[in-house]
C-alpha cells in the first residue's frame, strides 16, 4: 500500500504523548501481564483471556513484531518471548517504537514498580515532563497529619511546592473516579472544607469527599498549570455515566478564564467533550486510553467523533498507557493511523487541502499540548 | 460477489439466539401486521406506514423473496402474499431462514397468540430454550393471592419451581421498564419488601414498586442462573435515559461472583455496555432489537460500537424477536452480514488474523451462549 | 466524479428549511464574522481562529467559490472577499446557492440586526414562514408590565395574536436553554403560575421558570401549531446533558394526540430523537446546526444516525442558520451531500430500491416538513 502524504507526515511526527503513566520495571508472568491489558479484573480460571480483545489483538498484530515474533502470533509465544527478552529490552523496544518525541508523566499513581518519568525518557529516547496527581498530594498530607482547620493550607502548600519541581508541567485530578463530575460548582466556603476535612482525617481512607474534591479543584484553579481531568472510560471504580464531562458545565462558566482544562480519555462521550471543547475558551480533550483499547480500526472512528465539531487547537493526543509499553506504542500507532486515515479520505475527497491536513496532523499530534504546556519546541533531553 | 471466508463461514454457522420470542400463530390483519413492525404505536389514519422504516425496508428486501416475491416488493402485494400463504407456512418459511440452531424464548409476554418454544422450534427445525420473566413470576403470585408477610417467600418459591422446569436456561427482569435502572443497588430488608407488597397487593397492576424490583433482581441473584436484564431501546414505556445499563454499575460491584449478567439490546447505550462487559466479570452483552430495527447497513455499525473495547467472550447474538418471523429472520441475517463484513474487513486490513476472526464469529454467534447457558454442542431437539 | 440518481435528485430538490434565523444585514468585521462562525465565545488574543474548525474548513471549501475565489482559499482572503462583496451581495450569492423552496424563520432571536422572513426570501428567491419563539412572547408581556394573576391569561393572548400573523406556521421553545428539559411534565395549577409569575416580574430577566417553562409548554400545546424544540447542541448556555430529548418522555406521553412536536439539531443525542420519533407519533426530528458545523463529511454520519430506527415521515431538514448565510447555504450542502451519499450506497448495494431512495430523499428534504406545516406545494412568495 502506497502511503498518503498525510500518513508519511504523521508517521514521521515526534508526538507529545500528553499524559501517560511508567511501564513496569520487573519481568511480568503471564497473569501479571494479562491484568494490564484490560480494565477489567483479572479472571483467573474464567477460561476468558485478556488477549481475547481488540487490545489484545493489536498487541499480537503490531507489538509481536517489534518483539521478533510474526504479526499475529499466538499469545503464549508473546508471552514467552517478552520474558525472554527481559522487561527491559522490551520497554526499550516498544517505547522507542512509540516515536513520541515527549511523554508527559502522571507520577501519582503507581501499585506497580514503574520507570520515573526519566527512565521512561531514557528508553524511549524522548524527553519527560511530570503531572502531578492532586489526590496523591492531598492523601500524602493526611498521612503525614494535620490538623482539620490547617487541612487547606498545607494541601495548597504541598501542592505549590509539587508543582515548583523541575520538569512539572499540568497538575490531573481523578475526581470523576472519587465523587463523579456531578459536583457543586462552587468554591467551597472555608468551614466546609475544615468539617469534611474534620471527618476525612477521622476516617482515614482515600480523598472522596464531595466537598474536599471541589475544594481540590478550585485550588488546582490556584496553582495556574493546566488541569487534566479524567473523563469517560476508565476500571470498574468509574460510574460511567457520572464521568460524563458535560457534567462540568456550571464549574467551567465559573472558572472561565482561569486554567486550561484538559478533558482526558472522554470515551464514550468523546461528542459531549467535543461539544465543550468548542464552546468554552480553556477547554480541551484527548481520547486516550480509547484509542489502544479500541485498536487502530476503531480509533479512526473515535477519532471522527471527538473531531466532529472540536476546533483543531483543541485536541491533543495522549496514550494514557499505564504498565505495559505495549500501550505507549499502540496509543501512538492507533492516533497516527486514525487521524491520519481520517484526514487522508479528506484531502482525497477535496473536502480539505492537504496544507490544511498537514496542520490539523501536526497541531493535534505535537503543537497544541507543546503550545498549552509550554514545552521547548527542541525537546532537549530532561535531566 | 465473492465471499470472503468470513462470510462464509457466519452464512454456514447454526446460531444460538439466545434471547426472542415467539411467533404469532394467526393470520395477521395488515394494521395488526404493520403494528408488529415498530416499537411505536399504530397509527391509523395518519398516512404512516411501518413500512416506511428501515426495518419496513429490510423486510420488503429480505423476506419478501422468501416469500416468492421479487426483492424490495411493494408493502401491498407483501401483505397480500403473506395472508395467502398463511400464517404456519410463513413462520416455517422465516424461521426456517434464520438457520439458529437453538433460540431462547422468552415465555412471559404474550399479549398475541405466539408459538409455544417447543412450536418455534418445530417450525425452524432447531432446538428451543426458555427464560422465565421474573415480573410476569411475581404478578402471578399476586393475582393467586398472598399476605404481604408472604410474598418475597411465595415469589422466591413460585420462581424456583418456574426455573426447575425442563428447557429453563435463564431467567429475565424487565426493570428498566418498570423503574429504571437507577436503583439502590443494595438488598432490600425484609420489611421493606413486606411493606412495599402490601400497598402494591393492595393497590394491584402491574410491579413496578422500587422494592420489590430490587427484590425481584436480588432474587434473580439467589436462583443463581444467567440473568437477562433489558436495557436501552424498546417501545413507548421505556424512559431511554433511565435504561442506559451504565446505571447497574454500584450493583454489579454488590453481585460480582454470582450469576451472569447479559445486558439485552442496549442500544444506543452499546458503548457503555461494552464498558461495562469489558470491566466486569459477570457481563455480556447484545445488541438484539437494534439489529433489526436498523437494518443489514447500520447493523455493522451498531456491532463495531459494541464490539470496541468488549471481550469477545462477552458479545452475544440476539434477535429479540417478537410476533413477526420476519425478525427472528433479519435479526440473524443483519448479525449475520454486519458481523461478517466488520471482521472481513478487518482480515483484509491485515489487522486481524482469519483464524481470529474465524474464532471471534463463532464465539459470538454460538459459543458464547453455548458456554453461558450449558447448551450441549450437539443441539438435540428439545422434547 | 459521475453522480448517482440519488445525488442528482437531491441536487434539484428544493429544500424546505423548517427552521433557520435571518442573516445579518451588515458588513461584518473579521472578529464578528468569526464569532459567528462557532458556538463559543470569541477569542480575542487567543491566536484560535475559528476558521480552524470543521465549519471553518467547510466554508473555505464550499463558500469561497460562490465568492469568486479558490476552493480552500485562506482566511483572510474569505475576509477580504466578503467585505469587498458587501452584505448584500454575499448574503444573495449565498442564499440562492442554498436552493432551498421555503425557509421557516425563528424571529424571536435577533442580537444582530438580521433580514426578516420576507427579505431572507427575497435574497433567496424562495418563500419563507414564520416560526413563533414563545420565550420572546413571555418576555414582551412581562416588559409590558401585567399583574402576576393575569400573567397566564396575558401570556396566552399574546401567543395566539402572534400565530395568527400572516406566514406563522410553528411555535418553538428554548426550554432546553432555560431549565432544561428534566420538568415536570404536567401541566401546572393556576396558583402556581401566578405564584412563579409574581417571583419572576419581580425580579426581572429572562424567563427560565421552571413553573413558567411548563407553562409555556402546556400553552403551546393549547395553540394547535406544531412546536419545535431545541434539543442537544447550542452555546454554551447549554447543559448539554440536560438537552437530551430522552427527558421529553413523560411529557410526550401526556401531551400524545395534541401538536407536533420537532426535535431541533438533537445533536450528539440524535438516537434518543429517533427512538422517540420511532414510538411517539407526533414526534419529529432534525440534525440542524450539526449538519455546518460538522462539514459534509460528518454530516453524513450524524444523518445515518439520525436515521438509523426513525421512520422515514419522522426526519425533516433543517440548517439553523443564524448570522452569516454561509450557514444556509452549508446546511443545505451537508444535508444534501450526506443524505445522497448514504441512500445512493445503499441502492448500490441493493438494501433499497431507487424508487424508495428517491421517496426518501424527497420525504425528508421537504415533503415531510410541507405536510407537517400545511405548506402549499406550489410555494407561492410570500408577501
Amino acid at each position: 500500500m502506497t502511503m498518503g502524504a498525510v500518513q508519511e507526515a504523521l508517521a514521521g511526527l515526534p508526538l507529545v504523548d500528553h499524559h501517560c503513566h511508567g511501564a513496569v520495571t520487573a519481568d511480568l508472568a503471564p497473569a501479571a501481564f494479562e491484568s494490564l491489558l484490560t480494565e477489567g479484573e483479572a479472571r483467573p480460571g474464567s477460561g476468558i483471556s485478556a488477549f481475547d480483545t481488540p487490545a489484545g489483538v493489536a498487541v499480537r498484530r503490531h507489538c509481536a513484531p517489534l518483539l521478533d515474533l510474526p504479526r499475529h502470533a499466538p499469545a503464549a509465544d508473546y508471552l514467552a518471548r517478552r520474558t525472554a527478552l527481559g522487561w527491559a529490552e522490551v520497554n526499550r523496544r516498544l517505547l522507542s517504537a512509540a516515536a513520541a518525541g515527549v511523554f508527559c508523566v502522571d507520577t501519582g499513581y503507581a501499585p506497580h514498580p514503574l520507570t520515573s518519568p526519566a527512565e521512561l525518557a531514557r528508553a524511549a529516547g524522548a524527553t519527560a515532563y511530570e503531572v502531578v496527581r492532586l489526590e496523591t498530594v492531598a492523601e500524602a498530607v493526611a498521612r503525614a497529619g494535620v490538623e482539620p482547620g490547617e487541612y487547606a493550607r498545607a494541601f495548597r502548600a504541598a501542592a505549590e511546592q509539587a508543582v515548583r519541581r523541575p520538569g512539572v508541567v499540568a497538575v490531573k485530578s481523578v475526581a470523576a473516579y472519587r465523587t463523579g463530575l456531578a459536583l457543586d460548582p462552587a468554591r467551597p466556603a472555608d468551614d466546609e472544607v475544615t468539617g469534611s476535612a474534620r471527618r476525612w482525617l477521622a476516617a482515614g481512607g482515600r480523598l472522596a469527599d464531595p466537598v474536599l474534591i471541589r475544594h481540590l479543584l478550585w485550588t488546582a484553579v490556584d496553582l495556574g498549570l493546566p488541569l487534566q481531568l479524567h473523563t469517560g472510560f476508565g476500571d470498574d471504580d468509574i460510574r460511567l455515566h457520572r464521568a460524563d464531562p458535560a457534567l462540568l458545565t456550571d464549574w467551567l462558566h465559573l472558572t472561565r478564564g482561569t486554567v486550561p482544562v484538559l478533558l482526558l480519555h472522554c470515551w464514550p462521550y468523546q461528542r459531549n467533550a467535543a461539544f465543550l471543547a468548542a464552546v468554552f475558551e480553556q477547554v480541551y480533550l484527548d481520547v486516550g486510553l480509547a484509542l489502544h483499547h479500541a485498536g487502530p480500526v476503531r480509533a479512526r472512528a473515535i477519532l471522527e467523533e471527538a473531531l466532529e465539531i472540536t476546533p483543531f487547537r483543541k485536541l491533543l493526543y495522549s496514550s494514557d498507557a499505564y504498565g505495559v509499553a505495549e500501550f505507549h506504542h499502540l496509543g501512538a500507532l492507533c492516533f497516527r493511523k486514525g487521524l491520519a486515515a481520517l484526514l487522508q479520505d479528506r484531502v482525497d475527497a477535496d473536502e480539505l487541502s492537504l496544507t490544511d491536513a498537514l496542520r490539523i496532523a501536526a497541531w493535534t499530534g505535537r503543537d497544541n499540548a507543546r503550545r498549552l504546556y509550554g514545552l521547548p519546541a527542541s525537546d532537549p533531553a530532561r535531566d
